[in-house]
């Protein structure tokens, strides 16, 4: 069992708030997170799938392959965008780096056939960062 | 003459867009930084100041104080902010990486009287830079 | 379950020694980490705690609470300390980068309540770092 | 338990390609890869080991030793060399980082006694990397 | 005058060598470099331009075309290469990252209209960088 | 002209502090950096050296050579001390960032004969450096 992983990035913005309370329940709960015009982040987003190399190509999966399947689904939907408006799988959804992760595994899950999908880590600064494996 | 360079970050969104242009117009000039709904970054922001280290404390200048001079008067404005509605000095701007680190050198410039302030740089992802030296 | 790290940093000096052998046992056992007069490092630490989160705030746990436990009790502790004579919880042991990744652990373990402690991750430079998971 | 990591590098060419394939098979499957003149990286390697530390020292295994059999039996072997052309263990083999990070390993498992062999994690690119736990 | 970076990287393969030395002439100059099946490196590069921003778009460039032109130009032509055989702007010269970074300023230079080009900065591995003016 | 950077690092202990101060006016200058006990970093210095590179070589200076006269001269008087206690060159000097920079310059300035030494760049922490040109 091999885990190979790819690398990739968008930048986006968010705020976290959850519209059914006051400005200052927000504000409280969520500091500076909460500002309501909003503020953004360079996401750096680690893809780890793994399983038994191909014993001909010595490849566990086509990384071109891989690349594809996640600048399609996840990153030409988030890069360059607002995470709580903009975003079909984040709709009604908190825009926390917890839920983003999870959320980025259930589009991917059904979707990488060649190798088992096994990490989604998501950086939102170099600081803090969540790892999910479903 | 030395040169001493500090390091500070803020987490901001922004878009590129000309209130007097078609969203068409300013899609085709800024393209994807153009998204109405914002994008955002982690922006990396250093600041070098140069002069004769104080042959006391072998100090260029005090880093605390020069700590204190960028982060009350420009982290706090910009970070978790909206580069084009909420910064005060960014007001009737351009969001550009380059508008940004003229209109922080144009705020620390006159604030920084120990040392002399020598390059403002700004980094709006790790492959794009910006330097402003006055 | 979902798992969420925290990097802080903290610079200190220290040596390996051991007070009941001969300085040149010390010198041949810990080689130039033995040096009398003491050497030291910038330490990245990266907590990880792992969990649930919450469904309402889409958290798993309060980021400004998990870095006021660790700044509180870890880092205020070791930054710009001596790690063999300034740290309480470091009194009368080795101060190898394993020892102290595991009184780190033993600190903030009671500590962590809202998610359960995870991971201690320490770098003394970047070419060599220790995991404890407890 | 304590898991200790050691990074080294190493600067390596080699291609992707089968000598039994056609060039345009090769092409059509390893991409940029398969140029037949080779291309290059800069690989990153991190070694961890497991294990109990040593009461008396506060190692887990003495660095300085780890270090001399990765630099003696994989940088040595592989630094400025052709991963294709120049490596023993490489022979006959794919030189993907899949299978290079696999080698390394049967290479170095039977030679670190002090501790156990972990995990080698190998990065190809700052965007690519393999992991291998035996 | 404001300063613009764009930083891209190219992976290849090479070597230093004179045809016209023998293999201990180039092994005594070159050391490992010298390396007959080559050798490679992940290559960082960063282009920087100057100028004056446009008042009207705030850019000094439009970044896509500044990058458009590297990659077509330079990138392209080097990535997944060999240094010494496949690249036409390197036929007949020494592989070094010194001659490397000036034949890139002279293949940009004329290629910069809207900003002039400032520096061409190459780094061959994170320890050894060249910078180059014209 | 070209300009070429070689990086090092080493690890020390240094305390900012003058012996003829009290302990108060050394806590009130230095803050936390005059801790009695010392602290540590791990620092990062880039030696730039500037000249025509050797039309025969393409180097304009050999690398083995620099890197031996640096490690020779400064990082084996560094690594793993006292900054204030055990190195020569700093004896009687405050052991501060912009002094240790000046100071690697006058020991290194005499040394470089092939080309000509451009920069001192001295990291003491990835947010603070000093960068010194004679």
């Amino acid at each position: 069992m091999v885990y190979l992983t790819r690398k990739e990035h968008f930048n986006a913005a968010h705020k976290l708030f959850k519209p059914e309370w006051t400005d200052e329940k927000n504000q409280e709960v969520f500091g500076k997170c909460a500002n309501p015009n909003w503020h953004g982040h360079n996401y750096d987003l680690f893809i780890t799938v793994k399983g038994v190399p191909n014993p001909e190509t010595g490849f566990l999966i086509d990384l071109k392959e891989l690349k594809t399947i996640i600048l399609e689904n996840v990153i030409d939907k988030l890069d360059h965008k607002n995470i709580n408006l903009d975003v079909d799988f984040m709709k009604g959804k908190m825009a926390s780096t917890e839920v983003l992760a999870i959320e980025i595994w259930n589009v991917l899950e059904p979707l990488i056939n060649e190798a088992e999908l096994h990490c989604v880590k998501l950086y939102e600064t170099e600081n803090n960062f969540v790892e999910y494996y479903g």
